[in-house]
This record gives structure tokens, C-alpha cells and sequence, in this order.
């Protein structure tokens, strides 16, 4: 497969979006991008895994770094890309080729841009993160990421999305004693205990703390329940499993902290944990940007990988085409009017 | 396998035992058990399936059923027998062969008893009630299990168990409504809509009846629960398995509809129901036998057979030898006493 760079950017995400990615199964398509990019003289390109890094390198004040996964979920029946009315549907479209898409355009178009660009074409950001393309540059080429703004083209309504909120998994657990249900007196029941655990997430009063104009919302809940060992024991242990998303001016340790006192008296084990990241619009190079285009930011409540730039310091936003709700569907799809405006906009932005 | 009838009590159970009959495995054992009772002038015997039942026919004023199943649990490294200090051990020792053994005593050695007899050895006690042999003969044939009392000889300490306590399961479901957990606002939590459940069982109070001078006690108690979706997702079903063990002086409508009440306003559906068995102890065939065994009789907590003789209006109780504590373990086993004790106490009262 070749990629035609001088194709306008719907074309060119109809490519992208036909050239099957499901995770792990990225090699023809970072083939494709990497062999595009290396006809551009303007760019360095480095290659690690199928993750594709392109650099302008013109010593400009400031450097961006545009970042986007060459993944997809796995296919479900919604391939080969399909134009409708001004919307292209198919798998990818929305998360998010139509966001690689602009990228490959900026990167051909903008020979010489006014900041410095990075352009990151990543792989498996759709499995556990251990895969995640991004992930591996922090720790394999800190240098390549650093800049002094990032925007990362997941699906946003081609509008600003903000920060991060974090993500963290506990364990909530109770035991008891096992006993013959016949002669339950004998025993402890522990899914009874469970009662004030449900009870405690039932008062739980979000907190929406404003963070640079921008309003987050936490949300405690629990994402699975099990307990009982037969139809005629009396069970000796359950287990609440809850998911904490919170604001990104709460920090890993004040998030556990937070959820340890709330659960206060219960056995709590953190399964998972991964940190929100702050929007960051308060820096010059965010403000910019937001000026360029134009609207309210929103709040990101979801966990992406501006986290992965805000652990390097360097402020991010999510910027791309598609709604973020048609992510992960069957009738995934991405209006033709998300990819060009965004297109046109970061042109302008970085002309 | 031949069964030697003049041989002692403990030395049949012993041969009994060492015959493999894990349920759905019953022929040999019964054919040894059918070939043995045809010896004997003063039986009428009948086959069904690996069910035998051998019966006088004396013309006497009453007739007594004694019944014990034939099967066993899974092997469990637990054979062949062995006697040590006057405890035999093994699969099937308590649960329940030393019981047959006494009945196939009294079958060879009362050629005469006071009270006419059937006996019944029955096939498939340890599985799903759909293949219980004493079951289907109330089917096939109530007659033969037509009697003024009846004596199952389930593991009782060598005393008598009188009735049993009815056994129910429902789910209690709580519904909501799906979102993703990091806009959780956007949904509704099922599982923590159980925690009202989990609270009214916290709050049960158990009733304890006293009914014909015994004692029962009532359970209520969650056996099982489940809800999730995904780690990221608000769930919207939880479901809370309970099960209610009742006194026999409730009905199963009765029982229902208690549980109906307790969960008033949760959606609940009835997934097994057995209704218990009254002791009957005030009626004269069982008070006859309770004064010819001595003691004080105990209120039988677990549902047992015993409720398939009631269900034809027959009472019944449990007494046999071992202690039930032990039916099921690996170390099961039986006092070589318990067996001498009930084979020495029925003989008396039978002649």
C-alpha cells in the first residue's frame, strides 16, 4: 500500500481507514506512513517498533508535538470505509484515522511551519498499555517528545478537550465465616457485610472542582460485584470492585488516599492506576492554540494519553475529528466537515 | 458381589462400602442388595431402576417404611474401608451405608415383626432431585411407600431428627442503567441499588418455632451475587442469590410470600423451592418409637427425604448411624457403636 500525500485529507483517511490495523497487526501501515514521510526532505524520520516519529528541525522558539495511535479496535463487520452524505463510516474513521490523516497532511503541506513540529504515529494504544506506542518512546527516546505543547488527535468534536481525569481500580473486600446455609447461625455471612460498602457509594457526593476555567466531575462507583461459594454455604468472602475517576488536581497518592478513607474499616487492594493530567491551558503555547480555535475547551473526563505528556511535563490537549461516542461502535463514523476543520486550523495555527 | 445377611452389622457395612456406588453407579450394589433380600421366604421384592424395595406382608395393624439411599458421593482417596478403634472409615461409612446395613439386618433376622415392614434401598440421593429413586417411586409406585410411619436412615448420631426445615432460593435483581464509568453521572448504578438488600438481610431476625416440643430456626441469608459489566462501565443488573431455609410450619406459599414481603419493592423470582416436613411426633406410630429410643428428639435443620414421605402424608423421621457433620468429608466415617446402637433399638421395637 502507498499513501498519496498530495490526496485531499478525506482521501487520504479512506486509505488509512482500508488498510486493515486492528492492534498488533500494525506493520503494513506504519510501512506506509513511514515510507510517505521519508519522501518529504523537510522531515527526519525515526522508526522504533511500528511506531513512525517525523521532526521538522528549523530552531524555531517553540516545538509541537501532534500525536495520533495507528491502531483500531478489532473489526466488527464495518470494513471497508464507506462515504455517505458528507459522513465516512467504518472501522477507524473516528479513532481515529481521520486524525492521521490531518497529520500526514500537515506533515507534506507545512515545509516550513512556524514552531517546530513532531509529528508520532503510534501503535497499540487500543490493548494493555504494556503495548502502548507512546508509552514505550517516554521511556526508549524522552528526547523525541519533548516540546512545549502537545495535541493528541483522539476524537474530540474537533474541539479542544482539555486534561484527563485519572483512572484508579480498588478491591473492596469483606470475609466472614463459611457454614452450611441450613444452619447459617454458625457462620459469617460476608456479602451481608457488603451492605455499608453499597451503602457508603449510595451518599457519595461528586466533587466538580473548576481547573482552568474548566469544570471536572469525579465519579466513585463500583464496576462489579461477587461473593458465594454454593446455593447452601453461607459465603465467606465478597468482593466490590470500584472505579475511581478523578480530577486532575488530585494526584495518585491523594486519589488512594481519598478513596482509602472513604472505604475506611473495609480491606481496599488498588488494582490499577493511572494519573489525569492537568489542562495546562494557562501556558503560553495552550493559549494560543485555544485562541486559534476559538470556542470553550472542554473538560476531558475520560483518560487518554495527554496523560503519557503531562508525566513529561509538557502541557496537551486532545484535538481531533469524530465524536468520541462513536468510538468503539459498530456504525463508527467520522463527519467529512471534523477532519477538514481541523486540517484547516492547525494549518493556520503553525503557518 | 454377594452379600453375606448372616454376617454382623458392622462386617455388611463394611462390604457395602467397599462396593463402588458413586450415584449413576448403583447396579452393582443393587443387584447384591436384590439378590440378597430374594433369599429370604418372608420378602416380596420389586425393582425399579437400581431401586429395591422388600416388604412383609403379615396382615399387622401398622406398617413402617424404613428407607436409605444407596449411592454415595465421589471417590475422594477415601476407600477402601478401614476400621480402627472402633471407627470405621471410608466413602459412604456415614452417608450413608451403615444405615443399609442395619436395614438389610433387620430384613434377614425379622422374618416376624410386630409391625409390618418395607424396605427401601434407593438409587441417586447425592444428585439432582430429577433422578432421586425414593422420588420416583412416589411417582411409579405410591403404593409401596403407603405406611403409618416411616424411618429414613440418614446420619443422625444414632438419635432421632424428626422433620425438616424447607429450603427456597430466589434472585433478588436490581436494574440501571449503563454508562461509561468515567461519566458515570450519565447512568444509573445497579449494584449499589442492591445495598438496601444487603441491608435488610443485615437487619433479619430469625424466627425460631417451636413445634411439637423441637426447636427450629430459620435462615435468610445471600448465597451468591453478582453484577459487572467491564472495569469502565456502570452496570446495570446486579443480582443477589438468597436462600431461605423455613421452619415446616410454613407452607412454600407461605414462604413465598415472606420473602415476597422482605424484598417488597425489589423484582424477585423463585429459582428452587422444597417444602420442609412437620416432626409428626404427636401422632402415635412415632410416638411409640420416640419413647422406644429414649432421649430427647432434635429438630432436623437440613431438608431431607423425610419430606417426600410427608408429602404423602406419611411422618417420618431421620435416625441413623454417624454423625452428618462428617457426610461428604473426605474423612468420613462412622462409630461401629452408632450402627450396633440403631440396628439393637429397631430390632427391639420391631419385635
Amino acid at each position: 500500500m502507498q499513501l498519496d500525500l498530495s490526496a485531499d485529507v478525506v482521501t487520504l483517511t479512506r486509505q488509512l481507514v482500508d488498510t486493515f490495523s486492528v492492534s498488533h497487526h500494525e506493520q503494513e501501515i506504519a510501512d506506509a506512513v513511514e515510507e510517505a514521510l521519508r519522501t518529504l526532505p523537510h522531515l527526519t524520520v525515526t522508526r522504533r517498533g511500528h511506531t513512525v516519529v517525523a521532526r521538522t528541525d528549523l530552531g524555531r522558539a517553540e516545538r509541537v508535538v501532534v500525536a495520533g495511535h495507528l491502531d483500531t479496535v478489532p473489526l466488527n463487520d464495518n470494513l471497508p470505509s464507506r462515504l455517505e452524505d458528507g459522513v465516512l463510516h467504518g472501522l477507524g474513521t473516528c479513532d481515529m484515522k481521520g486524525g492521521d490523516a490531518v497529520m500526514l497532511k500537515l506533515a507534506a503541506d507545512l515545509a516550513e511551519p512556524n514552531r517546530d513540529l513532531t509529528f508520532i504515529f503510534y501503535e497499540a494504544e487500543e490493548v494493555d498499555s504494556v503495548h502502548n506506542g507512546l508509552r514505550k518512546l517516554t521511556e526508549s527516546d524522552p528526547d523525541l517528545l519533548e516540546a512545549d505543547f502537545a495535541i493528541l488527535m483522539e476524537p474530540s468534536n474537533a474541539a479542544i478537550e482539555a486534561g484527563c481525569q485519572g483512572t484508579m481500580r480498588v478491591d473492596v473486600r469483606t470475609t466472614g465465616e463459611r457454614a452450611h446455609s441450613a444452619r447459617s447461625w454458625k457462620g459469617v455471612n460476608a456479602i451481608h457485610r457488603a451492605a455499608p460498602v453499597l451503602a457508603r457509594l449510595n451518599d457519595y457526593v461528586a466533587r466538580e472542582p473548576e481547573i482552568d476555567g474548566l469544570t471536572y466531575h469525579e465519579g466513585l462507583n463500583a464496576t462489579g460485584i461477587r461473593g458465594g461459594v454454593a446455593g447452601n454455604v453461607v459465603p465467606d468472602e465478597c468482593v466490590v470492585e470500584v472505579n475511581f475517576r478523578f480530577a486532575p488536581d488530585r494526584s495518585e497518592a491523594d486519589a488512594e488516599a481519598y478513596v482509602r478513607a472513604f472505604f475506611d474499616g473495609f480491606e481496599v487492594t488498588v488494582t490499577d492506576m493511572a494519573a489525569g493530567a492537568l489542562p495546562g491551558l494557562d501556558r503560553p503555547a495552550a493559549k494560543a492554540f485555544v485562541d486559534a480555535v476559538g470556542g470553550e475547551p472542554a473538560p476531558k473526563f475520560g483518560w487518554t494519553d495527554v496523560a503519557q505528556f503531562t508525566k513529561l511535563g509538557v502541557p496537551a490537549v486532545n484535538f481531533g475529528p469524530g465524536d468520541p461516542m462513536f468510538a468503539h461502535k459498530q456504525d463508527e463514523h467520522v463527519p467529512v466537515e471534523h477532519v477538514e476543520r481541523c486540517e484547516r486550523i492547525l494549518k493556520e495555527w503553525l503557518s
